[in-house]
């Protein structure tokens, strides 16, 4: 039994009950993004803090940018980032070949419309996690083929 | 590093969204658990059929329960309930000594009223598990000193 199924099934009615409480529109989607996106960034403030609270202070953004790949990814997704690209001036990618919260989802190309609902969670816990740590930041994700996943950090 | 906290951390955020989405009152409160109720449910549901489907058929009802009590609870929780008691006629009542979505709260008498909003989720959890292995019962949780709560199982 896979350790994280709890928080996977959770998250996967967190969105059920976002989206089926509002109407539906292009509008009221993007409100729903911002509510899963505001919640992952509370969760990943609370999850860094804690993870972080006997750990040496970090060297330098390259530093906090393998942390969160490595022991903050293996905390909420049970797996490491499987690469790790930055071009040194401060835009990061953080590639993971198998991402939890897409891997329920069948790898068609008609589920692809439907993947941001599942990353906005994701994007919010990184942008949390990072401020936590006195990174400010945007955070975007993107999709190719199903389930891999790709977040982009500026 | 606890293994549970992502889901902790989720399970927070999920109740502060419901209540702050919610007018205040009484009526809106029995509402708000009664939500809290499904979700655990569904995700109850989700994640019995994943930890069941190797697992040998069920003696019996109390079979089941020791189940629940071990291998569920452990799945979620990442412990094991304490005490598991039964009159042999359908009730069952589960002790948790150290219940870990109540352990953020401060064992002070004051935040006894606010429990049953931590307690909803969870009801419903076992609920949907039973529900899925033909058991049809009503999950009641009481609690008298923090973080210990009892499940009732009818």
């Amino acid at each position: 039994m896979a350790d994280e199924a709890p928080f996977q099934f959770l998250h996967s009615e967190v969105i059920e009950y976002i989206y089926k409480s509002a109407d539906s529109g292009e509008a009221e989607n993007g409100r729903n993004i911002t509510k899963l996106e505001n919640m992952g960034l509370r969760v990943g403030q609370g999850l860094i803090e804690r993870l972080t609270k006997d750990t040496a202070r970090f060297k330098d953004e390259l530093d906090i940018m393998k942390f969160i790949c490595k022991d903050f990814w293996t905390c909420v997704f049970k797996k490491q980032i499987d690469n790790l690209r930055t071009n040194h001036q401060g835009i990061y990618v953080l590639q993971d070949n198998k991402f939890r919260l897409l891997s329920h989802l069948s790898a068609g190309k008609q589920y692809l419309e439907h993947a941001p609902k599942y990353l906005a969670f994701t994007c919010g816990l990184v942008r949390g996690a990072l401020s936590n740590l006195g990174v400010k930041s945007i955070v975007t994700a993107e999709v190719s083929i199903m389930p891999a996943c790709k977040m982009h950090i500026i």
